[in-house]
């Protein structure tokens, strides 16, 4: 098995939690009925898969009605936006320029189906401001998207203004509804689900030690989907019920879930911030290293604005994949962006920021998550220091 | 734990092979990273990602290239179909009256797209002929579906007809893309993917014994696919992969799917044949009972045409979901109709086989699996009797 002690790409999966998914996975061959099912193999599946749901809903601070198991991130992006798709007029989707594949490609697709899309810009450090987004609406403009944080960069987005300034900007109005991709977010920074405006976010749980195949999708209120058949979770998404990876789901959220109650998680998360800071100040020492991005780049502007869990950063005259599979060559994994599109050339974050054409050939990914340690970190701040200085013989 | 001895709603969902899903745990906790990231910790998860296809394609009897992982038989369904979203022209969809809501939804809610969805009549035996078929298309017809095997009758389509009667009638022009449904067929009969004019096939491991939330999607030939998001499985279907469930799914196709080489499949296959026939010589000693479909019930033409683990019954007088509570209840699972609908009154599979309102409101499924004895259908049968006996007083 391959070393996961320096390991530091928690941003594309988590090492999944083995003693949880083994839990998961006794609890689904106890409850092993399908939750549809009349019978008393069905009732005894249905109950589990609610008291999963209950769990998670506890965890996240909404109701339990309020949330709809998925298959992963991607399908939660999917249901709230092809929801559109059933509104009997067309219209436009306003995407920021910094979302995931799921909802900038889905969003693409759509103009086959007669809809407009719109590009929310990012400002140079990789932030959508909320003007940005007022900006960016269309008279016809029925859906905003903005993520919580960015997969790349770490950018906290300031979404809770985003849906005030919404709510502001159409009183009276029909407001735009309004998606946030948690996937980045969840069990790496607060998260008020229950903040008016917000009308959608998803999650996944393969981000936080969970399996990979099992999403939350949170709905303030039901909406009319597009995607359609058997009609479980309350029809919004069709297919038999996972009760191993929703329970699987549900136990990494109780753990690594940041909340006030969850004193580890969040001891955790303050501990992660001053690792970071360290982090960061030690690669500011390599003569070829710049953070990504420039601006805000004060310790403080950190703490306040970028998840601890994420760094971006650019070694001058180091293209990304060779320094990826140089620390790969000595047991330290990274990324360059997201592992999506790791065998892609493309960087369409980096390109939202405007980043140099240098810089975003040169830019990796470093990302922590709850068993990262500071002698981890230290140790990949040396393998990182000396990869750099062989490149500036 | 509800005990799983008189469990006769295999065609809801088949008891978990816990032993195969263990094992795939563990492998999947041992390849844990990302197949898509470019270190070793993914190439790692990515060859035990390809592997694991191999070893799908090997029983299959296709290309592993002609393999995409999907989230299950709903989602396996979605895609050739969103698919046809993706033409430069919208034109019509040909769905069988006897799909499965994955199929018989989705297509209704193209209609938002400017798509018009063509229903293939059925017969009152529950078959749709490749005359049906071939009499359904109109010019602009890009897109036909007709499931393997019933879900609710068990009656086996002529798929390899139909598909040889498009190819004959559409001979010079475009034939229309022609998707196959073996979500209730796969382990349970024979199957040749390989026949000339089948264009897509899916499958759901739940079906057989592995775990929910994966499926198989098999095209015969790459497609422009609807649902985008990260681009795995060659952009097919976005979302990061899922190993331990793929892993399962194809330990349980080398266990229960039917080839010549998996000679405890086929002596099964064949015992549940002779087990069915009995039951069903059983079943028509009960006054109240007719079988479903009227038709077609020889048993050689049973035995040639309907799959032996589903039998379709009605018991007149005794409301479908009474019988399926009074069983419950002496801890005999059996259902109405498919799981999907269980909650719900409506039958559109019997509505398609013009079934009367007497037998729609009567008819209960029974359904077998691997597991299954003759002695415990043994049990069925007389469970059934006697609760037909004491509404008969």
């Amino acid at each position: 098995m391959i070393d996961k002690k320096h390991y530091f790409d928690w941003a594309a999966t988590a090492p999944q939690d083995s003693d949880i998914l083994h839990e998961a996975l006794d609890y689904s061959l106890e409850h092993w009925g399908n939750p549809s099912s009349i019978h008393l193999a069905g009732s005894d599946a249905h109950k589990a898969l609610d008291d999963t749901r209950a769990k998670c809903a506890a965890t996240l601070g909404v109701k339990p009605e309020q949330l709809y198991f998925t298959s992963g991130g991607t399908e939660g992006d999917h249901i709230p936006l092809l929801a559109m798709l059933t509104r009997p007029q067309k219209g436009s989707v306003a995407i920021s320029a910094l979302e995931h594949g799921a909802l900038r490609e889905m969003a693409k697709m759509m103009t086959n189906c007669g809809w407009r899309v719109i590009t929310i810009p990012s400002d140079k450090d990789g932030f959508i401001t909320p003007e940005a987004v007022i900006h960016s609406l269309a008279e016809d403009t029925v859906y905003v998207t903005v993520m919580a944080v960015n997969n790349e960069t770490g950018a906290i987005q300031p979404i809770y203004e985003i849906a005030d300034a919404l709510e502001q900007h159409c009183a009276g109005k029909r407001k735009p509804f309004f998606h946030v991709d948690c996937v980045q977010a969840a069990g790496k920074i607060p998260l008020d689900l229950r903040h008016p405006g917000i009308d959608s976010a998803s999650f996944s749980a393969h981000k936080i030690c969970g399996p990979r195949g099992i999403g939350l999708l949170y709905l303030a209120k039901e909406i009319n989907p597009f995607l359609r058949g058997g009609g479980q979770e309350k029809n919004i998404r069709s297919g038999t019920e996972n009760i191993f990876g929703a329970r699987a789901f549900a136990l990494c959220l109780e753990k690594y879930f940041i909340t006030k109650k969850n004193e580890t998680a969040t001891k955790r998360f303050e501990e992660q911030s001053a690792y970071t800071s360290n982090f960061i100040r030690q690669l500011r020492s390599i003569p070829q290293c710049s953070i990504i991005p420039h601006g805000r780049n004060t310790d403080e502007l950190r703490a306040e604005t970028f998840s601890p869990w994420v760094v971006q950063a650019a070694f001058h005259g180091i293209p990304g994949q060779v320094m990826v599979r140089a620390l790969s060559s000595q047991g330290f994994f990274i990324s360059t962006g997201s592992a999506c599109s790791a065998g892609k050339q493309s960087r369409p974050i980096l390109d939202a920021m405007q980043v140099s054409a240098d810089e975003k050939e040169t830019a990796v990914r470093f990302s922590f998550g709850p068993t990262t340690t500071s002698d981890d970190m230290e140790e990949l701040f040396k393998a990182v220091q000396n990869i750099s200085a062989q490149f500036n013989k």
